[in-house]
């Protein structure tokens, strides 16, 4: 496919907080796709972007004129619905990331998908997304091994949340802290059977209210249930000054490694890693990415839902195959 | 597909020099692939396997037991005819690795496999290979941004060749050490343009024949036009004893990096890294895999020469869908 002879991509952005944003800013990056508009619940007016910005009610109105929709809502409450309904009329691409309900999101996608004729995508971000891809690499090239993942340095909106919740806690962010000492070991060839303690740390960085009673909080935070009593977690009180100034980034990142023998005492070690400045922007990008390769799927009639397994991965590219080859490869 | 339905692909080795031992390696891994022979210029009563092995010659009374043939023939010499002959006749995997010639050898392969109605796979290996893979995906990804490969620790053959050419030299090795501190910086955020020697070191382990002049060799080497001259070189002179102790290993690895920017001021690093302790025997895990994908292409009747950029990732997995959803996304 030549990029000269081929029509600009047409992408709806569907939902407007931090992954919508980013959608919209990775969209300028690339010259083969071609923003419509941004669909929101919330009243058009209060979109605060030089694009145009329309009720979600009126999407069924761009069936014509939009080729791939990027879902950039919540995968809890706002994908599990939004998702078949909008993938009835066209393509999408979402980063649905709850692991545990995949294979049945899969398949509510997968069926109203292909009632439309349309192809969707889902969880195409970094986990899931990037290091599924390269967990499913390693381990077919290295059969005999053991995957590990680590995340971070890098915030958990989750954690944070959490740590919000707590009598007192004015504001507050949480970072996930991968044991750079044990990925070095395992890096070495050191096959390390890790409990969860071993491989995080935590350290949340706490803005009080008046008078609150720093003890208790501190206690409250380190005994938490679920969130980290299995961690060990460091806790640092700041003014909302230093707060404000330091720590109200995304950042985030993490890797996956494989430690695998080819024959017996051979050790092979392969790893993928990410360090983002911002997470919500790059998990836009991979998204963006992907919305080509939905684009490419449909013209192909494949219709329904994909992974990331399923596609070859020039589907990502803008540029023709003659092209990468001789460049890349 | 279930793994219970799946008959075994049945794979033939072309050539039993490292490759080929590590393609035979790298079976005994798999559960799904059945290596029917191994296949020699030589005398087969001289190659040293449980396996059978044959002439060459009787490759072709082999047309249908041999499911995907493996190329472990060189670039140089080897598979530019042997590629072509072969894939007229057996689906075929290699990894042909002159980068420069690439496009030529996809066209030629691509013929030749058309005509059998077979699949090529070319250029399967690490660089070309995995690496290719990378630097597709990343730059997909972050289309405003800087790829850099670095290659090492590791032996170049070429190299080590080009040192063992030296009048007194009686054994040699080379290896290329990527500059870890310009990997750092870059890592960190830091956009460098690199020459030649700030990318990589080169160090030789050599050992000489009595007499020798040790001075002269270490400036032969150091000066050596379009292999040492544009790098800074060690020279270690080391007996023989100490050779044959730490220095016939054939390791090798290296990493590609993306810089890139998502907006404005945003810094994305995406890597991918190999530390392998066997060269030759990882390049093969990635021949092996490859194999696999080669057969379903053939199942499904997409013929011709393909690369790593063409084949959806689950084609390398012995595993089922569903099972790859649940267990990696």
């Amino acid at each position: 496919m030549e990029r000269t002879k081929m029509k600009k991509i047409n992408i709806g952005i569907i939902g407007y907080g931090n992954l919508g944003k980013g959608v919209e800013k990775s969209i300028l990056n690339t010259e083969d796709l071609n923003l419509i508009g941004i669909f929101t619940r919330r009243n058009p007016k209060d979109i605060n972007s030089k694009n145009k910005a329309y009720h979600i009610d009126e999407l069924i109105n761009f069936k014509d004129k939009i080729d791939v929709c990027i879902l950039c809502g919540g995968s809890a409450t706002d994908l599990i619905k939004q998702g078949p309904d909008i993938t009835k009329y066209f393509n999408t691409v979402d980063s649905y990331d709850t692991h545990a309900n995949i294979p049945e999101y899969f398949n509510i996608m997968d069926k109203a998908s292909k009632e439309g004729n349309n192809v969707s995508m889902i969880s195409t971000g970094w986990d899931p997304g990037l290091f599924s891809l390269n967990r499913l690499l390693f381990e077919s090239i290295l059969p005999k091994g053991e995957t590990y993942t680590f995340w971070g340095k890098g915030v958990s909106q989750g954690h944070s949340d959490a740590v919000r919740r707590i009598n007192g806690v004015k504001k507050a962010i949480q970072y996930t802290i991968p044991n750079e000492k044990n990925i070095e070991k395992i890096k070495n060839g050191e096959k390390l059977n890790l409990s969860t303690r071993e491989k995080h740390f935590r350290e949340c960085f706490v803005v009080t209210e008046d008078n609150a009673d720093l003890k208790q909080i501190e206690n409250d935070i380190k005994t938490m249930k679920n969130y980290f009593d299995e961690y060990d977690t460091s806790v640092h009180f700041i003014d909302e000054e230093e707060f404000n100034k330091n720590h109200t980034g995304m950042p985030h990142g993490g890797q996956v490694i494989r430690l695998g023998n080819s024959s017996d005492n051979i050790n092979q070690v392969m790893s993928f890693s990410l360090n983002l400045e911002s997470n919500p922007e790059f998990t836009a990008s991979v998204s963006v990415a992907c919305a080509r390769a939905v684009y490419k799927l449909s013209q192909n009639r494949d219709y329904g839902c994909k992974t990331i397994f399923d596609i070859p991965l020039k589907y990502l590219s803008s540029n023709s195959d003659a092209d990468i080859v001789k460049r890349l490869l």
